[in-house]
């Protein structure tokens, strides 16, 4: 037998032991494996993850089996499947040509660096358990912190390691970060008065009768994550009271609407807990005028959340920071590493612009998380949680703020220059153009959006109507095409766009924050899309015949 | 200037495009840490990490920047930095020694595993920022769920990777597996009804309203993890319903006590929404008694959830799977792989009994998580999330059920052997007896074990206060130092033995599920404690004097 035989060919107290301790042979399948990441990630990726998708169904042959298997396997036989059943038919979201998500190539560090943090296994929920890695995750917030709020050199040194104070939470995503400054929010609106314990002692219920409101309400932008309606749900506020409000031309939400709809809130008793103010639209990039909303949290006398998830990152750019102004008037700001801070997926932060905040939601226990103790499991959502502080950390100081200049301007300025060759293409359409690096458009060739444009100075709505749903036909057809011919990705999403007067419209939606993103891969997807359009038996001749 | 000149030197567009770009250089101080990670991992740790601690402040110092440097770093530069911050005074998780929480070795493989996922960087939100790696989370889920719930072939077959149903839901850890369970739980309770939309869409005051119910209450163990009640508080029920019931002298829940507070609740309008049974509780080990949990839930018609984050591995030995005998009764169960299933932090699950049980949650947004699709982000609280499924599917499938029954096997029985040494030791008292792999236990001089046995038959109330505050003392002494000489460590908190008539009593605590782990470890230890007591100037002496 080979030399694998000993890793597990047999479930005997001996085979198991060295499980547990013995190292990984250098010859064996998954070293050659890690030997291939180590020295061309782009390369491995590139040589085993198939271009060819299969469907799910097929895919999903290879995983039917229900019963844990009662025998063990050799870890080399394990590693030959998952190539083959797993690794082949994943996504490539690190490739260039994959600009449809907000995903991208990673430094060759975060790799070995994510290896030691699984080897360590440090759990971050209590000191115990993390030791150093405690005071690190503490200054990666405090250096978020003073990314968003600039505060003075004595703020930090007397806040950023003390016991009775918190800067933000880590967490794993940008999720359960919008839940938590909403969690916080809710707590201190209906906090301890008189008799009344609060509402994280006594409940909802107890809270709004105490305080006399008929209900809670969100006001966001119809732009807002799903998390947000989540958010609701979970916190028993209720997904109908997130309040989208409708969005300007530029998808901006718009503030008028949003004070108006307060007014009309109040009169029905129903109290504004928080407004949550985007920095970085989901679909389509855009960022909320975070001045005027910060104006109207504080007329209103509510909680200001900035849900900078994805846009976040913007602020590590002197050159565009200005887009976000306004942010620094937040009362808590999610922003997720895994986005454009080049971090793999896991890290999300919600930071809090008073230090004290967070004491709304501490909890106790006995063999940990002991009152007066700098344990991080009192002040997050999460319980045990693993130590991806360190990848932040290391991008942080490697990349430093010169290095984040350059590839958040280079994102922003490709899509610029992609939008300039959508625009200047006779068969496309920009549907919204980027002010960060996520832009939306179609593809209409030239002659259907002549008669677009005349129908609509027509005043045409059946014809538009016909023209505009042939193209999300389209437009559905040419994404799924594209993407399973596996050259390259575009997502896509419905938008209302107001120069269709608000009329749902599918569109295709790209991010583009990979570094390795050339120009000519952006042509070359553009070409792509026209000769798939020409592919497709039904919308494309049906559109052409309305000519 | 060296190799590693050209890793991010300084920040141009090309020193960037590199990172992103260049294999690591084998001879770079990463490479090297790597290796030695992948030859020997516990000597890597062994050797890098320092015995002795330093204090958290000390540690705190190398941490004090809060602005996010100017300039970019070399690799090498910040790797040698975090091996002398960081990694010298993180925690030993995995040393045999180290028994005091619920970590241990781990197996070799998950370490190349773990570095092949941040590779891959899937996003399991979406099938389209993760494809195959949806259907390996579905079967993981499944076995999961075959584990507890033992269901036949074809309801696997017919539930497992069906759009329509879910078996249960991957997450970070233990306490989101309980909110979602909790969540689920409250939402079905309050479901659409008529005019009322449902709890999800309305909220917890219109719910409670149209049920006509003044509150909501979860009924669980005074064991209950403190997860039950951040979950309350997140909800909106608050953290004063959940209430917790009194334990028997195993510390199991006493379900009489518990049906007569269910009884008063009714009284009082108050609707139980929830039995939550422990299966291993953290504190103690100890399993409630779970079949007559669910017929109590059964005659509340309440939701059934089983809180097995650290016990439900025992599922997976066919030796001592009876002692979660009721289990299959509940409606969700949690458990974590990052437990005793050996996979590296990050991995929670829970597990509903019914395949339609998750749709109570169920979100939509336009531009991914389309209805119909098997996007797993649509019931799951977090949003977008790693690929750790496939961490537990490695674990799973090569070391098996039959390597399982070995370790759980053995964990358990190191720990009855454990508690039959502390017994017969003249100098240590057993205070809780292990169930599973837990124990609790203190040092205790003989002669103290003496005049405490006469003041108890005395009923010398006075004394038996004196003596056993003066050993909370003499136990957090032991801890602390025991923890500080970096040899070995053991956790501690503070339970209600009913020996001594429920009063708070600092003890040990131990989990002994580090294959590693040996006999001679264990007596090591208890001869390490009784040296580190003579120590101690302060109770120690006090003690002697009582005599």
């Amino acid at each position: 037998m080979t030399v694998s035989n000993y890793r597990q060919a047999t479930a005997s107290e001996e085979s198991l032991k060295r499980i547990f301790t013995i190292p990984e042979d250098p010859n064996s399948t998954l070293s050659i494996i890690e030997q291939k990441l180590t020295e061309d990630l782009a390369g491995f990726l590139g040589d085993n993850i198939v271009a060819k998708e299969l469907t799910l169904n097929e895919i999903e042959t290879w995983f039917q089996d229900h019963k844990i298997p009662q025998s063990p396997s050799f870890v080399s036989q394990y590693t030959d499947e998952i190539m083959q059943n797993l690794v082949a038919h994943s996504v490539h979201t690190s490739a260039p040509t994959f600009i449809g998500h907000m995903t991208s190539s990673l430094p060759y560090f975060v790799l070995p660096l994510t290896k030691l943090m699984a080897g360590l296994n440090q759990n971050l929920v209590k000191i115990e358990t993390s030791k150093a890695f405690t005071p690190l995750e503490k200054q990666v917030l405090g250096m978020m912190h003073h990314l968003v709020y600039q505060q003075e050199q004595d703020f930090y040194q007397d806040k950023m390691h003390s016991a009775e104070h918190s800067l933000g939470a880590f967490c794993s995503g940008g999720t359960i970060a919008n839940i938590t400054a909403l969690w916080t929010a809710r707590n201190i609106l209906l906090e301890a008065d008189g008799d009344f314990k609060g509402v994280a002692l006594q409940g909802l219920m107890a809270g709004l009768r105490h305080y006399g409101y008929n209900d809670l309400a969100i006001l966001t932008s119809e732009r807002g994550h799903y998390s947000l309606g989540k958010a609701a749900d979970l916190l028993g506020i209720g997904r109908e009271n997130i309040i989208a409000i409708e969005t300007d031309a530029d998808n901006k939400v718009d503030v008028e609407l949003m004070r108006q709809k307060a007014e009309e809130l109040a009169k029905q008793n129903i109290r504004v807990m928080a407004i949550v103010g985007i920095a970085g639209t989901t679909e389509t990039g855009n960022i909320d005028p975070l001045v005027e909303l910060a104006a109207l949290a504080k007329e209103l006398n509510c909680h200001f959340h900035v849900d900078a998830a994805w846009g976040g990152a913007t602020l590590l750019s002197t050159k565009y920071r200005h887009l976000l102004k306004g942010i620094e008037l937040a009362d808590s700001v999610t922003i997720d590493a895994h986005k454009q801070m080049y971090v793999p997926m896991g890290a999300g932060m919600v930071i809090f612009k008073s230090p004290t905040h967070s004491q709304a939601i501490t909890h106790h226990a006995e063999y940990i998380l002991r009152k007066g103790s700098k344990d991080l499991g009192r002040q997050t959502l999460e319980g045990s949680r693993p130590g991806m502080a360190i990848l932040v950390h290391a991008c942080l100081k490697i990349i430093g703020l010169s290095g984040y200049e350059i590839l958040i301007n280079n994102s922003i300025e490709k899509a610029k220059y992609f939008a300039k060759q959508i625009h200047e293409h006779p068969d496309f359409e920009l549907i919204t153009e980027p002010e960060l690096c996520l832009l939306t458009y179609r593809y209409v060739p030239q002659e259907v959006q002549d008669r677009l444009t005349q129908a609509i100075s027509e005043n045409d709505q059946t014809k538009i109507e016909d023209i505009n749903s042939l193209l999300d036909g389209l437009t559905q057809f040419i994404q799924k095409h594209q993407r399973e011919q596996g050259k390259s990705f575009v997502s896509r999403t419905r938008i209302r766009p107001q120069q269709y007067q608000r009329r749902h419209t599918v569109v295709f939606r790209t991010v583009l924050a990979n570094p390795l993103t050339t120009e000519s891969i952006l042509n070359d997807i553009l070409q792509e899309q026209t000769e798939i359009a020409e592919l497709d038996a039904q919308f494309y001749p049906q559109l052409m015949s309305l000519i």
